[in-house]
């Protein structure tokens, strides 16, 4: 990177020709400086040389993680999960019925729920089989934990509605249906629509994305994706919880004792490396270590870093604003030197949570058929010739 | 919106026939239940019924915030500014190079900047003339006030590069230098370049836009836009202002007395009331009162709502995070009982300063030519039709 006399004086301009040359050129390298750029315009573009895009497997797309800094993904990342497809909904002919163990039942159009005061919340949503699939050596971050995003959502809180329709005393639960053509339902406990849930009109400042339940979804901060139903078009208000398919034939944990753990709802703290991960190849000498943490119990307390297969841990820096169920960005500088190294991150929330192994969730789960809430520690291989793959624990 | 039993039996399909029918249907509704939807994809797009667009006026185009819901500004439609257009720079060939009263003279590459230890922060960047051609009654809030975006930047802190480089104990100023065709120069004193300045890569998650200064631009939190020189390709250490023609012959404010203030590189505190706005029309009962505010000394300690013309205030709610340097959202219930009202709001950041109205900006620097650095407290005309409009100072 050192430059000599020499270098300096051909200037600037003739500095950029130290960057490499020995890129394939399809075509001639033009001098910004000597030709007028593009016009202004209504909406801008990605540069064509920087172009991130979703991982998309079936009815699953997830964030490039690897791709992405800072805590936001940009909505056209934010990873999609559906059953049925993305609905085409006229906002125009867009409603919400409230109905059930209320004293006035009521529909919505999109209109009127953007007149009730509104809130803006930044927050993670992640899939409950957030480690569905996870494959072999050549595991990306997005792959391994892709079904995790970051945005600002923006609505109206549940609680404002449904003082508006007055919920009945004995009312415990509400059933939560999609107008997709997979007419997803889940049961939500009222606890929760009366604390923080929102139905949801905006995401990152605009009108939220179609595969995320444009015109307006429910949004249930810290809990597993699929309970925050899209294209929400009714709730019903009951003293029970609706027991639907979705939280009977899945989205519930088989145990190692037997027994199945249904409305688990609460997402556990879990972290990513996302720099270096497959397909870096590092070169010895000092690396930055980042990565994204997150938990569903509130904020990210402490971030651990191992670089020696967890025989020890460090302390990561945690990147302000450290924000409540939110991606929480940490780093943590290494020093490789060589030779072969196995490098973790483990995430401690604000309640003492420590994120566990994953021989410690199978002894707790029971072996095969975990799919849904499995939030393990999880590490990359830092080969001796500086290329870094995926291995699933044990990493000995 | 109150339903009937009838309503109710008819069920939550039915209920959507409750919505608006009078608009013209260009094609047959469809039930979204009972069609599979659009398939997952690599990249998301916007609902075609929610393209929010920048307004474009030559050189210029400015952010919607009458579109917009929370803090984060889409990097799409983020305010532009630019001298000569939007150069088209190859990632590889990217070079910044650091001289002058340095050590060590250094040519950086983009993946050299990448390498060193990173940091992102939610700041908002706003132009110096964020007030320039307001219109008449017509006039909107982006048209207003729409030089003002909001991201969250990633990017190597320059005391970082600063220090690989060797800065001289002698040195107080650096030239940053672009590579459009305008090869825009600012001087920028060492003291903030020490502090929290930054070598951006990243925007809102990934890479910088190229509008944006792609690949790199540097990013002085709270300071007037231009500054924060884009497409940035040289920094000259110097113990001295450079005095450059973009800061002789514009970005300086004459005043009332004569004299001309130059290096003002910090944006003081404004508010924008986002809705109710032009184009609106209320019709009486609660409204809710939204917009933004921001400051360049830190953080947003309190925002001010009057809806009589300024004879009295009330404390607006403001959104948490309230972050420093960054867009902050009121908002203020309003029972708008008819007949014609005047809404404004003012801003007090933690500094104390209370955002001025346009006599007091006047008075300080003269009639005629105030272009830069003007954040009067700015109303709109809520007639007794319900139609909001815009209008100056004075609003009597």
């Amino acid at each position: 990177m050192k430059v000599t006399r020499r270098d300096l004086l051909a200037g600037a301009a003739g500095a950029v020709v130290l960057g490499k040359t020995t890129r394939a050129q399809t075509r001639t390298p033009v001098d910004p400086t000597k030709v007028r750029g593009a016009p202004t315009s209504a909406m801008g573009q990605r540069a064509p040389t920087a172009t991130p895009q979703r991982l998309v497997r079936g009815n699953i797309s997830s964030t490039p993680h690897q791709d992405l800094m800072g805590i936001i993904t940009p909505s056209d990342l934010h990873f999609e999960r559906h059953h049925a497809g993305v609905p085409e909904i006229d906002p125009a002919n867009y409603s919400l019925l409230i109905h059930g163990m209320v004293d006035r039942p009521m529909v919505f159009s999109l209109s009127d729920l953007k007149r009730f005061p509104s809130v803006s919340r930044i927050h993670f949503l992640e899939c409950s089989g957030n480690l569905g699939r996870v494959a072999g050596p050549e595991t990306t971050p997005g792959l391994l934990a892709g079904l995790t995003s970051t945005s600002e959502w923006t609505g109206v809180k549940l609680a404002t509605l449904l003082k508006e329709v007055g919920v009945q005393p004995k009312a415990t639960w509400l059933l939560a249906e999609g107008s997709d053509a997979a007419v997803l339902t889940r049961s939500v406990p009222m606890a929760k629509a009366l604390d923080d849930a929102l139905i949801a009109y905006g995401q990152n400042g605009e009108a939220i994305r179609p595969e995320q339940g444009y015109p307006a979804r429910l949004f249930l901060p810290g809990w597993e994706g699929n309970a925050s139903v899209k294209w929400l078009r009714r709730i019903e208000v009951s003293d029970a919880p609706f027991m639907t398919r979705e939280e009977t034939s899945k989205y519930t944990e088989p145990f190692a004792n037997g027994t199945a753990r249904m409305f688990s709802f609460q997402m556990d703290a879990r972290s990513l490396i996302t720099y270096p991960a497959f397909p870096n190849t590092l070169a010895p000498g000092w690396v930055e270590i980042k990565g994204i943490a997150w938990t569903g119990a509130g904020k990210i307390r402490r971030v651990e870093v191992s670089t020696n297969g967890g025989a020890t841990w460090a302390a990561a820096e945690l990147q302000e604003p450290v924000l409540s169920m939110a991606h929480t960005r940490f780093r943590h500088l290494w020093n490789w030197t060589g030779g072969e190294a196995v490098i973790m991150s483990r995430a401690v929330d604000e309640t003492g949570y420590v994120q566990p192994t994953r021989a410690e969730l199978l002894k707790l789960r029971g072996p095969g058929t975990a799919i849904y809430h499995m939030n393990p520690i999880t590490g990359w291989v830092v080969q001796a010739t500086g290329k870094v793959i995926y291995k699933q624990e044990p990493w000995g």
